[in-house]
């Protein structure tokens, strides 16, 4: 043997983390392709494909399940320090937080036959959804790219964007509500949108969650003194 | 020295479980309150108490901050098999999900501006809401209660109201509906009460996952078989 003991464990180590990204990345695609779905599932009113996105959101379940499994095996068996710790635990929390973000996709994959139920009747207040579920899977998208990289600045990015997608849902709740006063007969299924819309602007918190994990995670330090409200808004 | 090294270390560990512990029950007294000052805030308009909810729910987070970092230590110093990691791992995310029972509670006090904005005039369907958030308040209690006991069976009790829970919240989603439509001027303080209902039914899903791992660190078995939808509704 040419490796000493020491070398061997390190090797170990840096295999561990490797996998461990690589569920990450799995999952961040499967969460990217349930939001896409999703959207177009709720604009065709495709139960069918809404049905296939809540039965994939079992495989981000799964992975989860695995990731956590894995980042407590190597705390315990490899007791990382420092760096290597603080990469371990951040593996563990934004495979939490994807598990979320696929929840969402799934929820909003749910309401498809609330939506389109009463008469077949288009509500054009969807049409707003799309690009605000675009803005947020982009980000989805470019801060787990961020995570693979380790590039702190490219999570700090992702997170200005979340202003934005704020103020995409703010304005989206007033159309919607105003469309609800003008169209009565619509409120129940607009009320849905409204929890859609909500969904979407919650995976863009989520999405700025882990920019802060993987600022964290690169520098040991906290993206701090931001207005970065972890809420269930 | 009357006892062994091995000893030793099973006394540590039965510390760092008894300090997890304090430190969950003592976020779930804070979660509880939260729930109840934001209902009362919400009801009262007292916007004032609403910040007051919002500025504790950073003592919530700070304590779950102190869970993660106990628990990764517990894990790399005293490498625990089976129960003994179950239980850490159980800590580790019930603890999560009390933060987020937190900021439901946080996001509901938000709400207290919105909802009494237009005229100082009162919502009757506001009055629905405070006997949801009781039911799952009580919820949250009692999962906790059965977490200190390792109660399996208590547990398993919590996990079954949720379904009343749910069908509480359909009927309040209805009658918010119906109210909206009879109420037009009033629609976007009721879309803000809808999304108060559906944080509260959320805390009920909470408390049911709660529910299922403090089952599953109690038995090592999963409370399998019921459709206990973790997703975000």
């Amino acid at each position: 043997m040419a490796t000493t003991g020491h070398e061997h464990t390190v090797k170990a180590f840096d295999e561990d983390i490797k996998h461990l990204r690589a569920l990450i990345s799995q999952m961040g695609g499967l969460a990217e392709e349930a939001i896409r779905d999703a959207m177009i599932a709720l604009q065709r009113g495709d139960t069918k494909l809404a049905k296939e996105v809540r039965r994939k959101d079992k495989a981000i379940d799964a992975i989860e399940a695995e990731v956590e499994k894995l980042a407590v095996r190597v705390i315990a068996l490899r007791a990382p320090m420092a760096d290597d710790l603080r990469e371990v635990v951040a593996a563990l929390k934004i495979a939490a937080v994807i598990e979320r973000i696929g929840d969402y996709a799934k929820n909003i994959a749910k309401r498809t036959p609330l939506i389109h139920a009463s008469d077949g009747e288009r509500i054009e207040a969807i049409s707003l959804l799309p690009a605000m579920a675009q803005m947020a899977g982009d980000m989805v998208h470019d801060v787990l790219d961020a995570f693979s990289a380790r590039d702190a600045e490219a999570a700090i990015r992702v997170s200005e964007r979340d202003a934005r997608l704020d103020d995409f849902y703010d304005s989206i709740f007033r159309t919607l509500v105003t469309y609800m006063v003008e169209n009565p007969r619509t409120i129940s299924e607009v009320a849905h949108l409204l929890f859609v819309a909500k969904n979407i602007e919650r995976i863009g918190d989520h999405a700025t969650n882990v920019a802060e994990m993987v600022y964290f995670a690169a520098t040991g330090q906290y993206l701090a003194d931001r207005d970065t409200d972890t809420a269930e808004n």
